[in-house]
């Protein structure tokens, strides 16, 4: 931490919409001062020319990364592509404690990663030592550590209701079905047509069904809390807004629990959290509650068949999903209040 | 039919959507003739003062239901509320086909009736008389009705791709899942806060979880299908977009078939359907390639959970799901083409 | 004109959105055959792979526009982008009827053009041929033309309410402001950044600010009205919605003239009309009411300042702004009705 | 000011967006304290069941007005509909101070309050006794002020630029023409059919053309600026956005002046505010770049026709246009920092 008793920190990767997330989020932060941002391909532009909602704000221009003078920084969230991200972090000094917004350090399974991501990983023993950053259910090994990688967006909403019920065994293992509906920034800012307002407004499609690489992040999780390997199905669907993620689980009841233990269970776990809240029983969580916030909103449902329950959550993507736990896990790493900078209300409507 | 052999139709709630979505189908119908509007509530007014977007068209003004001279009509098509439905119905005269887009008689059992709509049905023998309209299913009867009971919106667009699998017997009875997202119109044009853009768009929510009446419908016709009773697993969502539905269905399959054996069980059941049509393998359906048509797109999925896999359907749930779905009845009890109004390409973007 | 008694139409790149348009229209078409789709990076792939919603349609798939057989081509609808239009309709056989949906050919003026679109024009003698296609203004001379050149979508939506005013001389010349508001597809299906939903939605922003290509297009047209040069005023904005522009015109009412006698004059002018329409006094055109289909609606008001008014008008940009405009102008030079393909009714809500 | 020197606060009418988006704002103030949440028809509830975003926050229930318990109260905000809201402030005991967000204390001349609002105003020593809440140009009458008029939304968005042009005598008076853009949160909570979410999206509409009841203030303020009467155009828009108001300005430049001595004069009269802000020459300001900040973004464009200047500006109708100048005027009047509970950044996208 530097003399003025602040965190100096950079953003690697500031122009995309994490990176400035992170930027909104730190302005209003008491003890984080930002040092450098990065861009390579925008380096030598000011921040407020790649995002004029932030021209009013006192912040350094874009560099490329080979120029921030590490000596000034105490802390990075690295908001880079994932692939190239692994390569770059191991080149960071090693006082630097970092937040990795990628997925190249999620999976900790060597293998694993080989399969999902079609490459070896080239930063191995970093990979052993990346603390996986769900906040609520890893804070003490994130306490100590020095590279937290920062949970998927689609992840955060699938396991902070999940993970508790196989903690305490209380849903089948093998019945796990995840439907999760996300807004468009999760798309990133890369222009594609895809992605582009005519093609995404007024319309709703699933992609990247029993593929998507979000599936085995969330598996490696609920494995991790159930104590041994669990296979989930995972559908994501893009729809027509900019901030939000729903998922909507469907799950089999063990050993005759109800709905109302799976909500019990659930709310022991987070006693206390000030972001993962379950909602009041018959209301469903809505994305448009957390909209700009850092909270999960969870609901918890019998179904009409018998033995079966279905959990709702919602998150900010862009928050909760990605830069606002990037911050709260560095709140967390660097001993400060885990609510600095996170505290103001959803944004609605 | 009348002398110049046109079928003259009247529009009973030609004020909400339904009835708005039937005049812009109709009038590219070259054997229909409306002869007929009524809104209670707003009798006397003329349709273009109700819906500016038909303002250029020859339209008789809205009249009361009272007011209605039945001998010119050959057919109507009944867009009013479900609960008082049932008795405008049946005080109807007997020449005249009916074809009702409202829910009192999609229910054939008047003892789920009762407990679904709280309130014993009033005009049972007509309950027994109705023929479910979904269209490829149940053309044959059609063909011979007076009156049809026009399927739900979520209901047709979930039991399109789950009928034929049941009547194959491909899939498990007791682990259907189907998680449904619709867009806004199927509320209806009612002023209710819920229903503002302000608290609709940029957001999603689950609602009616399990109770939703939708449920009790599916199943009805999955069980027709299956030959036995079903139950499934049913949660709409309301997201921000108008016309849409897209059903993501999880199913487990029976004896060892594949998701292939599906994808060959919907091929074979809708040959030569102009509106029930399979994706190409590994695209996925979205609501958007469907707006303003009366097709219905189904693709199907391995799961990643061994034993399982996914159905998306899309479809427009004021065209195959409302209006256009009773059009397409209309034109098959009246003789005509079954393509008739309806043949219009979808509107994208 | 074909032996079948059809016009065999190509559409030279198909893939745009006004290409697709074209094609969602022309299927409604009596007298039209599709016979050839060009899109040089997409050539030979099917229509339905380019445009999903299409993939029920029998079409022929895209080719290089090398490949095109022209001497089965009747007619030819150009969607290209402006600059590169000019060598290739100047390449087209003689016997082929052109409609031109590029900027290439609407400024008649060589020098005028050479200094809006920054390089000289390659085709002077078509330049001189070509027809501007307002319909409604320049009937006879498209009912002769070869080339026709469609206009702008800006431009047509700000040229049909202030062209009569002009002819009748009720406006002042110096002193007219066009307030636009256009929705996206205006601005193609090129990935952009500045045209993402994230970027798009929840916004409003002023673009080409005294700077945009459109104006002098409107200031040609109306000068020809006028019998005079006239310099205009002209301010687009670009919205959240896919489909539609509102021109709010403000105007300096000339020798006592009132918003009545606007209103008269615009009545007059297009008495009989079957797409462009006066809304009924003290209602307002709005963009929604127009959707999908041909319509121009027009408003006059009285403004606040006295001996001022307000002309408001709303059209679909990709139908009476383009395709349909284009198909209308077809219509006119084919000799076919001039609704044919363009009668469906505007798609609501 | 209360014995812990914080400012106990009172909202009447907290059921409304205003009342809503002044909580999210106030949750950020070191030195406001929620006392009391008046809602009539709500009273009872907790404010998580009428806006579940704020769930998760310690706030007072809903209570009746007539129950507000005054002695503890310092200040209110009154966000309740015009009309009934004179009476209601005539009422409250002298030592609270209060921003009054309705139109009642608008307009200082009681004949033209009668004209606009049809009736009598039933607090004219009131009327006389308020101040217009513009805080950047008013702000030394606002500190001294019991009760602040808090200006509408269009009205701001109008001002802030056009207010500086005249005192400096820049424009001509005659010729001001206002093109307004709102979102629908301006329309507030109330269902109505014209805001349901099926006919707001996919359109824009103009309404209230030279009727709208912020013209007269509008008027009022340039007025006063210019010292002699002005009367303007104005016309606003709906458009299918939640926050933001863009203005676009048409004017004469008077006496030679270039829309850059427009752009000095704005430059100069706002050098050093916080929330007022010229956009870098060359940009133009857009809605979504102030998105739920207090902030007025304002460019300056020459225009197409000499003589003539564009101007235009953004903010969020909910905060500078509502909820954030109602609180920018009450730390003026508490003698707080003025941007206290006002410094997040804008939320994009």
């Amino acid at each position: 931490m530097s003399a003025n008793g602040k965190l100096n920190v950079a953003i690697l990767g500031a122009s995309g919409y994490t990176g400035a997330e992170l930027l909104r989020l730190a302005v209003s932060h008491p003890d984080l001062r930002i040092v450098a941002l990065t861009a390579d391909r925008r380096a030598g532009e000011a921040m407020g020319e790649v995002y004029p909602h932030l021209h009013h704000l006192d912040l350094p221009d874009l560099v490329a990364i080979d120029d921030v003078k590490w000596d000034d920084v105490d802390a990075v969230f690295c908001c880079l592509p994932h692939g190239t991200t692994q390569e770059t972090i191991a080149g960071l000094p090693e006082h630097v404690k970092i937040v990795d917004l990628s997925a190249d350090f999620r999976l900790s399974d060597p293998a694993l990663y080989e399969t999902i991501y079609g490459g070896k990983h080239r930063a191995t023993e970093l990979q052993k030592e990346a603390v996986y950053g769900l906040t609520e259910i890893h804070r003490e090994k994130v306490r100590q550590a020095r590279l937290v990688a920062n949970p998927g967006c689609y992840t955060t909403a699938a396991e902070l209701p999940l993970v508790p019920l196989l903690e305490k065994d209380l849903i089948e293992h093998g019945d796990i079905i995840i439907d999760a509906k996300s807004g468009v920034t999760g798309a990133g800012r890369s222009p594609k047509e895809a992605n582009l307002h005519t093609e995404v407004s007024e319309g709703i499609h699933a992609y990247g069904i029993a593929t998507h690489r979000h599936g085995p992040e969330i598996e490696q999780e609920l494995s991790a809390a159930a104590g041994e390997p669990i296979q989930v199905s995972f559908t994501p669907h893009l729809m027509p807004m900019n901030r939000g993620i729903l998922a909507t689980s469907y799950v089999r009841l063990k050993n005759g629990h109800t709905a109302d233990d799976l909500r019990a269970a659930i709310a022991r776990r987070y006693e206390g959290e000030p972001f993962v809240k379950l909602v009041p029983q018959g209301q469903a969580p809505a994305t448009r509650h957390v909209r700009g916030s850092n909270l999960c909103l969870i609901g918890v449902f019998a179904d009409r068949l018998p033995g079966r329950a279905i959990l709702v959550s919602a998150l900010d993507n862009l928050v909760k999903g990605a830069s606002g736990q990037a911050l709260q896990n560095m709140n967390v790493m660097a001993g400060f209040e885990e609510t600095d900078g996170l505290s103001a209300a959803p944004m609605f409507p």
